[in-house]
C-alpha cells in the first residue's frame, strides 16, 4: 500500500509530520510506503533528523502550501504545484492508495471534489470525525463541517456512509445512527430533519431515532447525524469546553500544597481524561463520498496524531471503504466502473 | 410587585415550588406578594409544610395541569382551568406583574404568543437562557429553542432583545452581541447567518461580529445569537457535558482511599465548578417579545433555583424590560399602546 502524507500541511508540519511518518512506518508492515508531499529540501532535512535509514519513505516534491487563507476551491484550481494537489492527484492517479492532510480543511474538501470526484450516487461527500465521549466509546459525527446546508437526501448520505466507516475502520458492529434534533419525538424539529428522519426510518441504516445533544454525551448512538452547521457547533463546543475543564482543574489543583499532592495523586486517571477530550487521538476525519481514501488531520495534529491517523488509514485502505460506499449507493451498478479512478 | 408563579410546574411541583417562595418571599420587599397557582388544597398542604405564616404568599385555585405529553398550542387553547392559563390571564389582566413557571415549554411558550401576545414589531418572540461559562461569566443565549427555524430578521430580533434582558436583568453594560457561525469570516456560514451577519453590524446592538462554537466558553460574548435549533443544541450540548464530567471526576476521585482524601481538599473548588455548569443558578429562563413578563424554569428546578427566579423576576419587571423591548423596535410609537395589556 501507499499512503500519501502532506508534509507540508498543519500548525506543526513539516518536523511533527514527518516525526509520525517514521513512527508510523516502523509499525506497518514492510509491503507499505510512505509518500511524504512538499517542499524537497525542508522534507529531507526533516527525515535526516529523525535518523531514520530505512527505504519505505519517499519524498515527492511540491512547491507551494495552500495556506488557510487562500479560497479553497481557487487555490485548488491555481496551485498545481501545491502539496495537496500533488498528493490527491497521485492518488487519483493510482500512484497512492490514500492521502492525509493536515492543512486546509476547505482546501482538502475542494480537492475531493474536484481532483478525486463524488462517487456516481452521492450527493454531498461528507467530513466525518470521531466525536469523544467521555468515559465510553466515542461516536462518529457526520457531517462534522463540509456541508453548511443540506438537503434530507444529504442527511441519509451522511448516515449511510458513517455507518460503513464506523463498521469497518472503527470497528462497531452493525453501528446505530441517531439523528440530532431539538426532541426525540418524530414530529419535532425543522423541516429537514423531520423530512431526514423519514428517510432514515425507511432506510437500511440501523436508525434508532432522533437524540438530543444532552445525550451525545451517553453514547446515545455509534454515527450521529446532522447537518454541517450543527455538526460543527457540536465537536467544536465539545472541543473548547473540554480545554476550558482541564484548564479549570488544572487551577483547582494548584490551589494549594495538598491539591497539588492531590493531582499528583490522580495523574494517571486525569491523564485518561484528557486523552478523552483529546480527539486528536482517534486517527483523523475521513472525507467520505469521493472516489478516493482522503483523511484530514487536525492542524495541530503532533507525530503521535498522525502516526494514529495513518495506521487508520491502512484500515481505511484495506476495508474497502470506498468501494463498498459506491456499492451501497449504487446497489445494481458494477462497483468498479464507478470508483476506477484510484484503483488499479 | 405581584409574582405570579405555577405551583404544579416541574418535576418537583408543588413542594419544591412552595419552599423556593418561601424562602424568596423573606428576602423581598413587604410591597411584593406571591401568588401560587394550582390545585388548591395541594398547594395549602404544601405551604402549611413549610411553616410560612406571613400574608404575602396568596394561592390561586387552577384545577388542570399541563404536562409535556400535551401539545402545547391544543392544551393552552383548551385547558383553560390550566395553572399556566390560569396564571397568564392573571397577568395578562393586571393582577399579576410576571409569570413563572417550571412546566411544558412549549405550553409557556405557546400560552405567552396567545395570552399575551407578540411586542408590536417583533416577529418571533425568543427563549433565552443564561449559558454557563466555566470559570467566566455566563453569557445569554438567544433563541435557546423556541424557534427551531428562523429569518435573518428574527436573529436581530433576539439580538436586540438579548441585549436589553443582559444590560437590564443581569447587570452586563453594554453587552457585546456575537453570532454564532461556522467560522468567524462574514463569508461563511449559511444563507441564514450571512444575512444575519449584515442585519447586525448595520443595527444599534454592540456587535463582535461572527463567534464559533469554540469560543463560547472563553466569553467570546455576552449574548450569543443563534436559531433555536442550534441553540437548543449548544446547551444541551453543554449540560449533558457538564453533568458527564462530574460524574467522570466523581469516579476519578473514588479509584483510591488517598484520592477520596484529595476530592475532600478540594471540596470547595470542586462545588463551584459543579455550581458554574449548574444553570439552575442563573435564575430562570424569560421569553422576549411577549406583552408580559414570563419566564421559564428548567423543569428540575429545586426550591434556590426557585428562589433564585424569582429574586431575577422583580428586576425584569422593575427595570420594565417589556417596555423598553417595544420602545426598542417602535422608537416612534407611545410604548403604553403596544403594552397596556400587562400594565395598570
Amino acid at each position: 500500500m501507499k499512503i500519501v502524507i502532506d508534509g507540508m500541511g498543519g500548525d506543526n508540519a513539516p518536523d511533527a509530520i514527518v516525526e509520525g511518518v517514521v513512527q508510523a512506518v516502523q509499525e506497518l508492515g514492510q509491503e507499505n510506503q510512505i509518500i511524504l508531499v512538499g517542499q524537497e529540501q525542508l522534507l529531507t532535512d526533516a527525515l535526516r533528523k529523525t535518523r531514520y535509514n530505512g527505504n519505505r519513505i519517499q519524498i515527492v516534491n511540491a512547491d507551494s502550501v495552500i495556506s488557510n487563507d487562500d479560497a479553497p476551491v481557487r487555490a485548488v484550481r491555481k496551485m498545481k504545484d501545491s502539496s495537496v494537489v500533488v498528493g490527491m492527484n497521485m492518488v487519483k492517479n493510482g500512484e497512492g492508495d490514500v492521502f492525509i492532510s493536515a492543512g486546509s480543511t476547505g482546501a482538502i474538501l475542494a480537492g475531493g471534489l474536484l481532483i478525486l470526484g463524488r462517487v456516481k450516487g452521492i450527493d454531498r461527500p461528507t467530513l466525518a470525525t470521531v466525536y469523544p465521549v467521555i468515559g465510553g466509546k466515542p461516536s462518529l459525527l457526520v457531517d462534522a463541517g463540509a456541508n453548511a446546508e443540506c438537503k434530507p437526501r444529504n442527511l441519509l448520505e451522511f448516515a449511510v456512509m458513517g455507518s460503513i466507516y464506523m463498521e469497518k475502520v472503527l470497528g462497531r458492529e452493525n453501528p446505530t445512527v441517531g439523528l440530532v434534533n431539538n426532541g426525540t419525538e418524530e414530529e419535532k424539529g425543522t423541516a429537514l430533519t423531520r423530512a431526514a428522519n423519514k428517510l432514515l426510518k425507511e432506510s437500511s441504516v440501523n436508525f434508532v431515532g432522533n437524540i438530543e445533544a444532552r445525550e451525545l454525551q451517553n453514547s446515545a448512538c455509534d454515527v450521529i447525524v446532522t447537518d454541517g452547521f450543527t455538526g460543527n457547533a457540536l465537536i467544536k463546543l465539545t472541543e473548547g469546553l473540554g480545554l476550558m475543564v482541564l484548564r479549570e482543574l488544572k487551577s483547582i489543583f494548584l490551589t494549594s500544597p495538598m491539591t497539588k499532592i492531590s493531582a499528583i495523586l490522580m495523574k494517571e486517571q486525569l491523564k485518561k481524561l484528557k486523552t478523552e477530550f483529546d480527539y486528536k487521538e482517534y486517527g483523523g476525519a475521513p472525507i467520505l463520498g469521493v472516489k478516493g481514501a482522503l483523511l484530514k488531520m487536525h492542524g495541530s495534529s503532533d507525530a503521535k496524531a498522525v502516526r494514529q491517523t495513518i495506521l487508520k488509514a491502512v484500515l481505511y485502505v484495506e476495508e474497502n471503504v470506498v468501494g463498498i460506499i459506491s456499492d451501497a449507493v449504487n446497489p445494481r451498478s458494477k462497483r468498479s466502473s464507478d470508483t476506477d479512478d484510484q484503483e488499479k
